[in-house]
């Protein structure tokens, strides 16, 4: 079987490990973060880890009230800022932790008088050491180039992490239950078939596109990912917010457009901008809880949890347009696990 | 003559009146953001404002030394979040001044002790009337659905903010410049013929990346929105860092790539991109200082200028793709000047 494969499956038994492995960890940097009155958030990340940064900015503001924002590392590795990041706290994600302009942020956040964090899967990489507090996925090794597992064990721990920090009784318990609900949205997509089904028909599309909206962007934009690198094909995400500020010009007749629906805050919105799409005759695939949706989600229990449950369709939509067409989804040309940034 | 291309020549004038119009706004708002020891910069915009605040995030970081993060206003507008911005100077950037979502968060920013200033292009709008400071663009009517004096004049305020903020001579020096290099960099553009000329080779071309690193990373994102909103390409800009982290998989054979390397820190790392994506056999098409660019730029005298003239070949370079292709540059079909959010 596909290593890839094989790791997305893994992923609700890897969930439940990141939450057990996390937890102390998780009350200690709470402790200190209250301790030394933390007035904002900065995360730094590259790629998926920065898909799950994203999330992680949501929730912090949403849950937490804390002000959180994405790095540019670039800042430091190219312009050499001398940023002051006193009263911060910096939190670098990168599962081989072997990022050098990840390292670089917390290492310059750390000597401003920032509290640090790392989130990553590799527990003596060198931004484990470089940080205040390490975070460990305990994802096991992911052989694939495309980060799954990883990818909703980090957004696992960070969930956690803002339940500590806020204190909700009713996200720890959907927090609980969220690998048994893992486990199930797997087994509702593998025993409809509609994954496939749905793969088929896309063989011959040269792009696709993303959307979704509020706290799901992530979703959106990791799954434009996800498909992009192991099926080659052009796909972008949007915010239905910016995709009606331009970009809606570009989407023809027969775009494909992969619309996240979960049930909460954004829904009504996002049926109104799916309501839109049709009008302008694009392929809209719709991924809701309702019955007549294209490929099924499964409910966590609260919305804020509905990213980590959402990706995994469109994680298995990416292997199997990638199989469909006849590539190697383990090994997609050009990439490799740990990426240098020039 | 298209109002979009009048627009466009329209800009040297423009960035010299919003230059002195916001002269002793900036110096007030520093003034009191020193006097209240602003420790980090929160930017909240949408579409190309959005690409103006980018740019401001890095020159807020490499120049000034303060944190600066991107809104995201949905927080606010549907999770009713109650974040506390505490210490932080809040900008919101909106050409309309119109957009609900900018204004909640500026309204929910001042609530909770922030200093907050607006950059817009319209002096009585509800933006303007809800921040603590007015910094105002001044670049005339903007009648083209496609923004581009309110962009760059947006962009001399900020860099004008910048200056004034770090107190760089050197800065101050080059921004006064700016309105002749603005008009030397149009002129050399239009004489030459060549965005004319590459223009009619995109034709057919139905997708188009753009690529740059760090500071010039809003330059690709804006002339991606640019060339898509008009144009109806698919288009997608990439950071180089990020591109080589898996979407570099979905580049193939003859895909146009629109590769920005202006002068400056980020130039060895996008020569080092260009030869990669050469080595796929992608169609390179470059921007720079070199005689055999593609595309030409022109000096600004410091990289953190650069942004503000390097847009200028992709604005030309939308409007002759959208003319060649005999589409309406004006009115993009199903965009209008003021965008709600859903």
């Amino acid at each position: 079987m596909s290593v890839l494969l094989t790791e997305i499956h893994e992923q609700p038994a890897a969930i439940a490990r990141a939450l057990s492995s996390s937890k102390s960890a998780i009350a200690d940097l709470v402790a200190e973060a209250r301790r030394r009155e933390v007035q904002y958030v900065i995360l730094a990340a590259r790629g998926t880890s920065d898909n799950a940064a994203t999330y992680a900015q949501y929730l912090f503001q949403i849950a937490c009230g804390l002000p959180a924002g994405l790095a540019t590392p670039s800042v430091h590795t190219l312009y050499e800022a001398s940023v002051s990041y006193k009263n911060a706290l910096v939190i670098g994600v990168s599962q081989s932790g072997a990022g050098e302009d990840i390292i670089e942020v917390i290492a310059q956040a750390k000597k401003s008088g920032a509290l640090t964090a790392a989130i990553t899967n590799t527990e003596d990489s060198k931004l484990a050491l470089a940080a205040d507090h390490l975070l460990l996925c305990d994802a096991g090794t992911e052989k694939a180039v495309a980060a799954t597992k990883t990818y909703t064990t980090t957004l696992a721990i960070f969930a956690a992490l803002i339940a500590a920090w806020s204190g909700s009784a009713a996200l720890n318990k959907h927090l609980a239950a969220l690998p048994e609900n893992a486990s199930k949205a797997l087994q509702t997509l593998d025993s409809s078939g509609r994954v496939l089904e749905l793969a088929r028909t896309l063989i011959h599309a040269p792009q696709l596109l993303t959307i979704a909206r509020g706290l799901h962007l992530p979703t959106a934009i990791e799954a434009a990912l996800k498909i992009a690198e192991t099926s080659y094909t052009t796909t972008r995400a949007f915010s239905s917010a910016d995709l009606l500020h331009g970009p809606i010009a570009m989407i023809g007749a027969q775009t494909p457009c992969l619309c996240f629906l979960p049930g909460g805050k954004t829904k009504p919105m996002m049926e109104t901008v799916v309501a839109t799409l049709k009008a302008r005759g694009a392929r809209v695939l719709t991924l809701s809880e309702s019955a007549d949706a294209d490929l099924p989600i499964i409910s966590s229990g609260t919305e804020l949890l509905a990213p980590i449950l959402d990706i995994l369709p469109a994680q298995l939509l990416a292997y199997h347009l990638t199989v469909a067409r006849g590539y190697d989804p383990d090994n997609p040309r050009g990439l490799s696990k740990v990426t240098v940034t020039y």
